[in-house]
């Protein structure tokens, strides 16, 4: 028997960039998403987990695995809207899509932010073929476990979808 | 289907080092096991390919993934024997078995590295928990790939051996 | 005879950010200056510059050496604005004054950039105890050749200023 | 007034490798020399110190800074002797003169890392133009830092030799 695990919260974007049309977890159902939760002016989402981020996006099919950045800023609002945002996707040659974390009305910390609980920046969440949460860090994590967590999880097989009876 | 692959060759081994006995392949059915194939004057050997065999070795479970390192001299014998192998391996703290590739009688290059085929130090083996050669590479491998094979081989199960009769 | 080299043109900054008071290259006269000429979202400042910036405020004596940051944005000005530049100062932990450089009137390059001919960010600029330029450098340099350059202004002794008749 | 330095002890060497003769300090007076005391299977010795001795032999001009090699072996004698050094310098590229320190009789420690009282490898002296240590210093050492010294020193000049009657 396997554990079970949290299907992961819906992600809450008021706004996509690098993407053709507004994703959900939900259409990558199937595939193992990796969520990179980032500010653009924190340093070490600069030096470690977007690099991080772009290599595993460039190591795997993305019939596997799917990279999604999401700017979830909670300080410094004024200066890291979606406008800075784009240009700093551009400088720093950012592939995925990204999205912006939506803001919370009286609150500091954006709406998929709170879904998830996380600490700062950067975190990391990994998402299973079947939507389920594997991985939920706030920090730097090594090449090496998170290539042999992703290389398991691809792996593995998608669940069927229940039976539906009518 | 899955695609056969070829069964790892025996390892020819005058001696191991960090090792209670005799290691062979067959002893290791069963687990997943990473061959580090280096010489101890090597400079990618030390840079690169021994610290990645010792981030495998401290990154996953031993009864999942069994990393062996094999002293494959092919230049420069006199002053790469076992004894400054040993100064090395203490020098240098490598926490796994390290075999000394055995002499070929009139020829530089070691038994087993005529059985793999390889072309230099570093190379890599990775032979998966049914003893089949899964990876076989010369010079440098990037963390996030290795760690993304060793985690999808760690998910395999092993077959079940065949059926005897009696 | 020592070679002549061209005082520095003065520096206009319309804002400096880590400073008590408005800073000229003329109060500094008699130490050595390095000016680190950067972009907050250029991703080889971020990496390269500033760090090596922040290395020779730390590995010299203020009163021989003084770290000078100047905001040279020629390209996204509308995200590059003294507001997110205090922001990535304080989340960088810029420890030296930045100058804003100083808009011009038309044109996409401010003016203290026009003055000096950089070709865009990072670029460094050496001045020498008695305000001449020493080194003028877009793109990066290794600290062992720039120590060796300070290493050098510093021993070289100011010349006395020229005697006045009355 | 400058501060008095010591004189540079002699070297003791037994071999140079390298280099087309005996070398000696005397010899390259009015040049500034880098000693650079290492073991050929110490770890921050390859991993940093020969580095960082090759980039200064790379960074200055050989009229202004000499760099040269010691191999202080103080344990595991065996299995670093000539032979090994120079397959080792071979494999490492080392480009500059290596000396082997001179053995002392019923003595670990060789002769020359006795006279310069050097606690380990790396190590790392600095010898003016006029044949005095200004830096002797075991581990580590900034690229930085260590730069500014040079270049301050290649700034001095040799003393002129004294004066002799006949």
């Amino acid at each position: 028997m396997k554990p079970e695990f949290e299907t992961a919260p819906a992600l809450h974007v008021s706004e996509w960039i690098n993407a053709d049309k507004h994703i959900t977890l939900a259409d990558l159902r199937g595939r193992v998403v990796v969520l990179h939760a980032f500010q653009m002016l924190c340093p070490g989402c600069v030096s470690h987990g977007i690099p991080q981020a772009i290599n595993i996006y460039n190591a795997f099919s993305r019939n596997d695995v799917v990279v999604l950045g999401l700017h979830t800023v909670f300080e410094h609002h004024a200066v890291m809207g979606p406008e800075a945002l784009k240009v700093f996707m551009r400088e720093y040659r950012i592939p995925f899509p990204v999205g912006v974390d939506d803001a919370v009305s009286g609150s500091d910390i954006p709406m998929t932010m709170q879904a998830y609980g996380w600490r700062g920046t950067p975190s990391m969440v990994v998402i299973d073929r079947n939507g389920a949460v594997r991985l939920n860090h706030f920090g730097m994590l090594d090449d090496l476990r998170v290539g042999a967590l992703l290389g398991q999880l691809v792996t593995e097989q998608a669940s069927p979808p229940p039976a539906k009876s009518f």
